[in-house]
């Protein structure tokens, strides 16, 4: 049915009706609600905002002060998001023949993600009857009849989480490409004038989308918390407990990684096809620049950095935050039982509050990058990564602090006094934890050191080399990682074991949580890490507008610095991505094996790998991770052949081309890539939603029949634990390589070893072309799936039960 | 030590006197035994057969009829070797140039065995002390005090047999290239005359080296088994029980593993290395076809395919089938004891009955394949492939029906009168997955099939493409392997478990050892699979010979069509080299827990993957294997960029080479590889042997420390089974991308897409350089390493407790 839609839908228009730049526009769409954002009234403002901390005083009230605390922030936050919108969109478009190209960037995006999310929402609508239709037949667990909640109060809760995530990823996805297709045209006339000034336009964008995507994250779980909270009548004698609330935020997390898988996929084939394709006919056979007007693939090259890098991005990081919450908020929750502490709200909150003081301070930080405020005068070119690291060591320091204060206002309890001191500790190691891994990343990927020079050396004898020694240097990188997040996980563990929380039989048990907090340190500052990220691809568009409007040399020059810097940005984010997702994937692992324990009411402690149908579950689960990396990478070979060979058939068909007497048929390009990468998202997108669900169910038939109770909920465990494993390692492995393919081509270009042109730089195009899939469609994708598995087994557990 | 005495020892005098072709050879280096073998008087011979039956008929009298049955095939299989060797010998060395060249390639894969045995003998011999000295402190388990073994007793028998192991594995890989260096001149002799007679000499040469390789694993540990029981008087009273012997020998697994690790190693790197290489610098810069004798590295590469395919596998199936027979011992054993079966042996003993009746099915395979008789006459070229599988029809038929006869006579027990029904359904449920896996391997790397035709197709849009095609490819074929070889488990183990065999508890428990007969089943042609693998690099030879020696087109015809042949036999024994490796871990493994259990007194019957420590040990286990590959890769990729400037450096300084007017010196690019491969494969094999013991004695401390006992040990179970499944689809992704690139760009070759010279050649070809270490060291180093794993912690396990 989907399929079908695709083929004949919207996007068959796109492919009937071959269309020219840069006549082919209609008109801006811009979506009613940020119509009526930018053109409110500020007295109407000020009353809704009014309102809206009536109804949260009172939800507040009776909820918690933490959770008035954490909505207020956000909404102080999204204040300052609202700011910086004004600010960025107040900056000038520049001369006539930016804002074209500007225009016919975002008429291909706002496309294309219009398309892509009427597909993903069609999926998920689907998805959410499944899930309704499957709680409404399953049993309740022991808690919930407690709390007199039923079977359809049960599966109701579960849907609306589910379809609230999904709809909020989708937003968090449309506000990154939103911003960027607007921002990027601002960045490069600024480039025109001053280096500085671009920077802070593209950092000042990229903070805008971070504080909306995370402030949405985390209001989206307090508010879900605390409706419930209210509703369910928590803790009033004869309902449900408090620590088992967070088990019903479940929906959410699932909801939101169900979205951003689609969208990673769809815009991570999208982008990287078009790059692929422009590059292998523009760069190797026609020997023109990147970006070049001729390239009848540019525009859709430049497309795809929108909605690949910011839109999938945003949806990523939302979905990162989302499920590291809602694991941490049910780890404390159960701690808080387990050690019969008082009020267990502190412990269950905490990752609320983290996050809310990572608003705060990422804030600082953003604004802590200034522009030069004479905008006529030109400031000599700084090195902007230096510029973006002291905001980064600014929200760092912040972050620390703000960590400290958070373990001992929330987590100080009069059993174990010094409980918070440890946390405060594995917090700290979360956050080394991610500056090492940082430091890695840039160790394999950056050409100042030995790993990327080496790889460049091997271009030198030839297109085979370079790809071995790439295979060789990504498969490598993968140890130092592991050993640091073995290291972290074990400290953190111990420091929580130790923290001096004992459970009924006098056993301590705050390992789990030590780690769980470990996990919030890493993502501490996850909403300046997010700006980072997001500057990268508004920078790289704002290149190719410069570079197609055919701006002076020395505008170009600064649009390459800053595109060169968003290129670490963005590898560093990524080794950031897969830590986090590591540590998270380990805590919902331990949430499934509670809540398997609570629906068949059996104890569920072990997964032993010893039994052989467990064996085979954990084959699967690598397995999995095999094939979905193998579905994404093919995907994006097969959509850059169907560019490819459109991209020749235009220069031969219209030869004035590269004379600059024809235009090229840019639209075309754009509806081939998007038609193509919505089709390519199906099949490894499906294989990551059914395959865990089938086998679960398999296993659970299986075992019925052998006489083995609880089968199939061990065999999706090892499925689980084993595709983790590989999915952190083949990430780890995809996106270094990638980058340090990357980075070799850049080293050679800088006049290494015969510079451009030369036999070695064709063979490091090649290694370069290889690693775009590599780097921005399988490795990212990954990160998605690994969280997306841990919360779908836990949302359909009771089909595996 | 060893690595100084590599770089100015034997191998040194290499690097120093630069040698040219073909004078450079001093004299045929033959060893002692061989050549009394070869000089032996009949009736002497008749004389030492008849004192060596007297030998065994004692022993065998004193332990088992099994036991002199199985010795008596395996001598009866020695003396069908020594037929077909001189029947092969027997065959004329056809004209002087070809000798002059096969002499070249014999001088220079012996030096290089010489030296790198060398330089593993002194590995070994240092890893025996260790073993030594670990088991002169360890306790002894409960069964040994029972059966009054002291420590030194139980570490002199640990020793002795991993000794025995590595010298025999040493010894097998000897045979297969002693084998292969005389056949392949003697091949392309008879190429001149018969398509036919080539065939059947290189299939005979293959049988030669298989039927000695699995004859020797066979006998080596009959007599072992039969030795420790007569030496340690087994079921007296007062003495081991015979169900705790097999435990025994697992020394010998492991010496033989870790000898095939290194040979596996020095020579995978070793031919690919030159392979590359050659081809890099030959086929793509200087445009002349492979084996063209004006390449300096071309002797080089043909030494490769006798060092890193026939030695290399040699040690590589010796390995398996003793890894295999000793963990299906260990859990006939095992499982005898539990069911209290009167007389185990039967049990225990069954797969050496399996593996004689391998040899005596394989020996008609292989005598199946008829030459022409009439030597004058030419035949017409038949497909050589329908040849072979004819053979191998004739094999597993003949394997059945061997199989089920073997179950009948050694599994029946009056207990459970149908149990032995059940484990022959489980044989041939192991030999349907072996020959499932065989299709497998076929579609994706056949270019009959659409996936290898995507791929050829994919090369037209550039090397890119190709590169990001052929990844693909591999990681999707890990797909179906891992689902036939999940079915084959989960039913060998349920068909085992219901054979109605019970326990003293009353529950059943045949499941693993159904299992194991599932393996058995699927190695039940062992000695078949490695005659045609064989084959392969002979015939490959045999071509170089003829292009070197400059013969008729006709004669090369008839090579080619052999050499193709030989390439789809190899790919299918990989695929079936990783299933069995996949089974026979999951055997290790169990056998594992129960040596762990044996000797901490303890209960180990299952390793929980959600305590942190555990998870951290699979990260740990994953990331070995990626860390191996790439360090695998990586070594070929550095040796062969020094082969590339020294090719390169060879055609500028002698600029007649091209015209035939200067010689290369193909000496000094045997000598550059050589010594670079013995330097290479110690990097990565330390890392094998090393890490899982660094590992299990850390988390042994750390297990001390934070009071959880049997840390160590669980950590590694954890990193043995994650090892085992990220190696076998690390394998299966490596094998299969291999072949497919190979293919792609011989089917380029046979005029499709542009044909040879195209650019879609060009690019097929970077993709069969990419494959060639990915195919020929990463991945049959990796199924090496993986049962290597396995016996490593069985010897090693006193340390982790």
């Amino acid at each position: 049915m989907m399929d079908e839609d695709m083929e004949s839908g919207t996007m068959g228009s796109y492919h009937d009706k071959p269309r020219t730049f840069p006549n082919m526009r209609s008109k801006a769409y811009t979506p009613l609600i940020f119509r009526i954002l930018l053109g409110i009234n500020v007295r109407v403002l000020f009353i809704l905002l009014l309102l809206g901390f009536g109804a949260i005083f009172y939800v507040g009230a009776r909820t918690s002060p933490i959770i008035v605390f954490v909505i207020s922030i956000c909404i102080l936050s999204f204040l300052v998001a609202l700011y910086l919108m004004k600010w960025v969109l107040a900056k000038d478009e520049g001369p006539p023949e930016m804002v074209q190209i500007a225009d016919a960037i975002r008429d291909g995006a706002e496309g294309f993600f219009r398309t892509q999310y009427g597909t993903i929402s069609k999926m998920a609508l689907l998805l959410a009857l499944v899930i309704l239709f499957i709680y409404l037949f399953r049993d309740t667990t022991p808690q919930q009849e407690a709390a007199g909640i039923g079977r359809s109060t049960s599966a109701y809760i579960t849907v609306a989480s589910f379809l609230l995530g999904a709809v909020c990823s989708g937003f968090a996805g449309y506000v990154g490409m939103w911003v960027s297709v607007r921002a990027n045209v601002r960045v490069s006339s600024a480039a025109r004038r001053s280096a500085r000034e671009a920077l802070q336009i593209a950092t000042r964008a990229g903070g805008l989308s971070a504080l909306i995507v995370v402030g949405m994250a985390v209001i989206g779980i307090a508010v879900l918390y605390a409706t419930f909270y209210v509703w369910l009548g928590v803790d009033s004698p004869g309902s449900m407990k408090v620590t088992d609330l967070p088990l019903l935020l479940v929906g959410y997390g699932f909801g939101a990684s169900f979205v951003a898988l689609f969208a990673q996929l769809g815009g991570g084939i999208y982008t990287k096809a078009a790059d692929v394709g422009a590059d292998l006919v523009g760069k190797v056979e026609q020997g023109i620049p990147e970006d070049d007007p001729r390239n009848p693939a540019v525009i859709a090259d430049l497309v795809g950095d929108n909605v690949g890098d910011c839109a999938a991005r945003g949806a990523d990081l939302f979905e990162s935050i989302a499920a590291e919450i809602i694991s941490a908020m049910i780890l404390g929750g159960t701690m808080a039982q387990r050690c019969k502490i008082e009020d267990p709200s502190g412990f269950i909150l905490f990752p609320l509050v983290v996050h809310s003081f990572d608003l705060v301070v990422s804030s600082v930080g953003i604004f802590s990058i200034r522009g030069t405020r004479e905008s006529g005068v030109m400031s000599p070119i700084e090195d902007p990564m230096a510029i973006l690291q002291k905001g980064y060591s600014v929200t760092i320091v912040l972050a620390v602090l703000a960590f400290g204060l958070s373990t001992r206002w929330l987590l100080y309890v009069e059993q174990a006094p010094s409980a918070w001191f440890n946390f405060a500790l594995c917090g700290l190691i979360g956050i080394v934890t991610a500056y090492i891994f940082v430091c890695i990343t840039k160790y394999y990927t950056d050409y100042k050191h030995e790993p990327v020079r080496t790889l460049a050396l091997s271009s030198s004898t030839g297109h085979g080399t370079n790809i071995i020694a790439g295979v060789s240097l990504g498969l490598e990188s993968t140890g130092l990682p592991v050993l640091v997040i073995s290291v972290s996980i074990v400290s953190a563990y111990w420091l929580g074991q130790t923290a001096g929380l004992i459970d009924e039989t006098g056993n301590p048990t705050g390992g789990l949580f030590g780690t769980a907090v470990a996990t919030m340190g890493m993502l501490s500052t996850a909403a300046y890490i997010l700006t980072m990220d997001m500057f990268g691809p508004i920078a790289d568009n704002a290149g190719g507008i410069v570079e197609m409007s055919q701006q002076p040399e020395s505008v170009r020059e600064i649009t390459d610095v800053l595109d060169a810097v968003g290129n670490t940005t963005k590898a560093t984010t990524k080794g950031f991505a897969i830590g986090s997702a590591a540590l998270a994937s380990f805590l919902l692992f331990s949430a499934y094996m509670d809540e398997v324990a609570a629906f068949s009411r059996e104890p569920f402690k072990q997964v032993d790998i010893a039994i052989p149908e467990v064996f085979v579950g954990g084959l699967l689960g690598a397995m999995l991770i095999f094939v979905f990396s193998a579905w994404a990478c093919a995907a994006v070979g097969r959509t850059a052949q169907e560019v490819v060979n459109e991209v020749r058939r235009q220069f031969i068909e219209r030869p004035g081309i590269m004379d600059y007497k024809e235009k090229p048929d840019y639209g075309r390009c754009v509806a081939i890539v998007a038609s193509a990468s919505l089709r390519e998202m199906i099949k490894p997108g499906a294989l990551a939603i059914i395959s865990p669900i089938a086998v679960g169910f398999i296993f659970r038939i299986l075992g019925y029949y052998t006489g083995q109770p609880l089968l199939g909920a061990k065999v999706v465990a090892a499925l689980l634990m084993f595709a983790t494993v590989s999915g952190i390692l083949m990430a780890l492995f995809l996106n270094t390589a990638g980058g340090a393919w990357d980075n070799a081509k850049k080293y050679i270009e800088t006049g290494a070893l015969g510079g451009k042109g030369s036999d070695a730089h064709k063979a490091a195009i090649t290694g370069d072309t290889v690693g775009d899939p590599f780097k921005d469609t399988a490795g990212p994708s990954l990160h998605v799936l690994i969280k997306m598995l841990s919360t779908i087994t836990l949302v359909m557990a009771p089909i595996f039960l």
